[in-house]
């Protein structure tokens, strides 16, 4: 069995000594003072830690079963589902005007770290509901939002997105989805879809699927794409459910983690379907809500490589062997605890830094989306550029935080009963799915970088800028933090500008140091995460307000970031700058 | 269904143009010539490609079962068990004293890749079995020879090593199980040890356990260790079957990989055992076998990772999706293939020069160790030194490989029906078992460097000296090639000069730059490796013999990995000088 505890406490220095969510002038951000929102946090993680983190590991091992055309979720599923109901928890950051609570998208990823953390699986039930909430919010008439949104924002209804197919999962262009116009403004939905996650499933009374599917007359590749509304029954006019759709389950997929949520091969035979958004804009109307779904993925990796780490701590300060190297630490006993190793807390170290690092970049990005959401173009701006590195970056390196933790356990780390692999299965998907990672490398490079005229990485600079020079005053901030943070933000600009010089010419001088460049970003922003959270702590130190022993920690675990983590930007930038040849020197023969 | 096919023109060109095994002055060695090596690589793929290769995916969906006592291995395992013995592969480069085929250890090593890459999980069967051979073979008498080394040498009967209890792995000081001694030689063992890799199965008609246990008088810790032979049936005087012995799987282990290998929990209760080598000197017997089976374990890494590159290269061929940046290559079809991007070339490079640099440093491995064995105490020093390189850096970069395999193939990848799961699952416990990879960490820097004065490192670096200087009149090998090279051994060297300075005052100095120190050793050997075959392959090609599009190849690989991998040294010198301060910075509690 794992455990898992909320930091519930190193999120309360995020938002109110880093963010200072309750100064903000955004709506539904006054509320946010401390004690609120420590309710808020403790409530959610009393839930996890009690109901949804035990059910992890059996709802592993138990996964999902498809029974005459159904699927069971695990043992307990539904009980906890209807507390999550219960609780309000599904429509935290949802409209009000459609039943949900209002509050900012800040505090929904809070939450949802929570949950993740808790049990990964399980959230994604209600996770891919709130992705078709956000686009039926965005997109929907408004009968459509009466019709759909209240029983989503409740769960009673879950949601479901329906892209890939077995032939095309990025290049959406060959989707052979067929979207037949009928009279009464209706259409018919005819095809297969695969990969979709909580497809089916025994938790709510119905599936609200929204599938990509080409109607007549909309040309050839993503141009002739539209998005419908495929419900698995349909609605009568009177909001009761009708008759059973046209949409069935054709397999459960075999995976190697994520075991407990529903991963289904959806058939969809002349099954109705009402057009979400404007014909032939389906894409358009998908990609409205990728900035959310991608943060979340990315929120995912962290997520479930915080709760592997909390279990690597507890495992290295339990499991006795061997000798401090200095002098025995537990000599009364017949060995010391794994902890005392230098290896071990360089391993734990390397994930701790990254963990809290990981969550300081996500609530940044929520809380720019939560500006964008207000018109803050700047917000937007940065925060579709910053996208594609916390998908990317954060699920990377979640994963190999959690096969750091798995390490820690030895052999035993390798036995399914102790839950090790499990994290370790569970976020090997999240650097996949929502765009696998080498496509936000590409989206990255490719279309963030130069978008509206590169004004958006300009302006990330400008901020960094701006903020070193804020803060150099404190010698010592200047030579922990902000001397390290300039050092990598110049190599981020000298890979940009590689980019810049090279690209040009061909394209690929830059596409072939994506990956790198991603990972680049990806460190130096983390380190600009650490300097913002070192000069809050030093702030609060200085002050004397919040733990002191928190803060020295704090400061201590964002030193190990500068030293141990930051010198990568080095290495990322000398392979970006070798260009395109080595890496396409080959003819697909010679591999 | 996934492929393999043996890289057996690779193998070629590293035992004839590389290492040039058939000139060296070594027992057996002047019978491999290139007719004779490629003749049993050949037979070796053959076997792996029809028999074993097409059981790895069942195997690890049917797993291991236990009935009734009884571990049932899957179905066909037995019958590839049989075509692998009648094959002679079994007793490879075993003694020919005993029915092995006296062939050196390099051989054993080709062959070994193969087989592990077509199914690892079975190819522990006999690999399980070779390191108990190897132990009797050192240490026994010649009557427990002539008992037990024949049926082992053919596989009639396998082995195991029994070191493993619940409470301690590492730390063997801390094992409990006892033997008492009997009047007539003989010993009880009474104990339980875990994760026992082929504890029991279907596929002999014995099974010969070796087990570490206490005998009296001992003293405390592991110098109280002793060795036994413990058979699961007891072997009469004729050598015939006798009753069976007092040991027994107490269960099978549930394990994120390798499901086709029964891992037991075995029970020992007052089991028969006879003393294998001295009393109280079972580390030092146990040690003895150790380079071979942690450079096995080292091959595992890399093998596995071989088999997952072939899949991703043929499905990087085979899947449409989108096009090429730089204009259409496949404007007939729906889209180009994948191994038109730039990122996937960058996925399948990465792979490619890690997976040939590391079969080129085990073989060279193999040979010192081949060296070693013939009386050179420099080769056998040297071989010391990098086994833990071999084992730590070859089977991280080999689970990392792996990983990266399964990404080319995007959701498909996580879908256990495609096999890259399954590779991903079964390279992770390289990284943990056989010394997990911490703590070859530490058997490098705390006792490898300083081994005999520093002597092997020194020989090393003049090794490396001497072929830089032997090799820098081309001057293209020199800037692609040995510049790189050059560059990377000064940065292993300045961390070697770190550990030194700073070790005496506190030895957590170079603990806590441990792991990084056998990364940036891995490194710089690799590129060694590649420097060598660069050479190699450049004077194949200015005499003419060979093939031209291969040597090419070679040596584009070998340039992408100085370029793009070797300038993580860098990064790996600048975590080492930080010392132990940022790692050792936290307490406990502050975890």
């Amino acid at each position: 069995m794992t455990i898992y505890n909320a930091p519930t406490r190193d999120m309360d220095f995020l938002l109110h000594d880093v963010l200072q969510v309750s100064g903000a002038d955004l709506p539904g951000y006054a509320e946010l003072d401390r004690d609120f929102t420590s309710a808020i946090l403790e409530a959610a993680g009393q839930l996890a830690t009690d109901m949804l983190a035990p059910l992890n590991l059996p709802g592993d091992q138990q996964g999902c079963k498809l029974e005459n055309g159904v699927v069971r979720t695990p043992e307990g599923y539904k009980a906890a589902f209807e507390a999550v109901k219960e609780g309000g928890w599904t429509g935290l950051d949802c409209d009000p005007a459609y039943g949900g609570q209002g509050m900012p998208y800040v505090m929904g990823v809070a939450a949802g770290e929570i949950f993740v953390s808790a049990n990964m699986a399980f959230n994604m039930y209600q996770g891919l509901t709130h992705g078709a909430y956000s686009a039926i919010h965005a997109h929907g008439t408004e009968d459509q939002k009466q019709t759909y949104l209240p029983k989503m924002v409740s769960c009673e209804w879950t949601g479901t997105m329906n892209l890939t197919e077995p032939h095309c999962g990025t290049d959406l262009g060959l989707l052979r989805t067929k979207a037949e116009p009928q009279d009464d403004g209706s259409y018919l939905i005819t095809g297969q879809k695969i990969f979709i996650s909580a497809g089916d499933h025994d938790l709510s009374e119905n599936v609200i699927h929204l599938v990509l599917a080409k109607a007549p007359g909309g040309g050839e590749g993503t141009k002739g794409i539209s998005l419908f509304i495929v419900p698995k029954f349909l609605v009568n006019e009177d909001g009761s459910l009708g008759e059973r759709n046209g949409v069935s389950v054709g397999a459960l997929e075999h995976k190697m983690g994520i075991h407990s949520n529903a991963t289904c091969v959806m058939n969809y035979d002349s099954a109705k379907g009402w057009l979400l958004g404007d014909l032939h804009k389906g894409m358009r109307a998908m990609f409205t809500m990728m900035n959310e779904a991608r943060v979340g993925v990315g929120l995912q990796g962290y997520a479930v490589a915080e709760a592997a780490y909390q279990n690597a701590v507890a495992y290295a300060k339990d499991r006795l062997q061997g000798r401090a190297v200095t002098g025995a630490e537990n000599p009364s006993g017949p060995a010391d605890p794994l902890i005392v190793h230098p290896d071990i807390r360089r391993a734990l170290m390397d994930q701790k830094s990254f963990l809290e690092g990981a969550r300081a970049l996500t609530f940044w990005g929520a809380n720019l989306i939560d500006r964008g959401h207000n018109g803050d173009a700047a917000a937007e701006g940065l925060v579709s550029l910053l996208t594609p590195v916390i998908k990317g970056f954060l699920t990377d390196k979640g994963f190999d935080s959690a096969v750091q933790a798995q390490q820690v356990y030895g052999g035993h780390g390798y036995i399914e009963e102790h839950g090790m692999s499990q994290f370790v299965r569970d976020a090997r998907i999240t650097m996949i799915y929502e765009g696998a990672n080498g496509v936000q490398a590409l989206d990255l490079v490719g279309r963030k970088l130069a978008q509206d005229g590169g004004k958006h990485v300009m302006a990330f600079f400008e901020e960094l800028k701006g903020f070193i020079k804020a803060n150099e005053g404190d010698a010592t901030l200047k030579a922990d933090f902000l001397d390290p943070l300039k050092a990598a933000s110049k190599d981020l600009q000298a890979a940009a500008m590689f980019f810049m010089q090279n690209g040009m010419k061909n394209p690929n001088h830059a596409l072939a140091g994506s990956y790198d460049f991603m990972h680049l970003f990806g460190h130096t922003v983390l380190g600009y995460m650490w300097a913002r959270m070192a000069v809050a702590a030093q702030k609060a130190l200085t002050e004397g307000t919040g733990d002191a022993d928190f803060l020295n920690t704090k400061l201590a675990t964002g030193r190990y970031y500068m030293k141990r983590q930051l010198p990568m930007t080095a290495t990322h930038l000398a392979r970006i700058e070798t260009g395109a040849d080595p890496v396409m020197a080959l003819t697909a023969d010679q591999f």
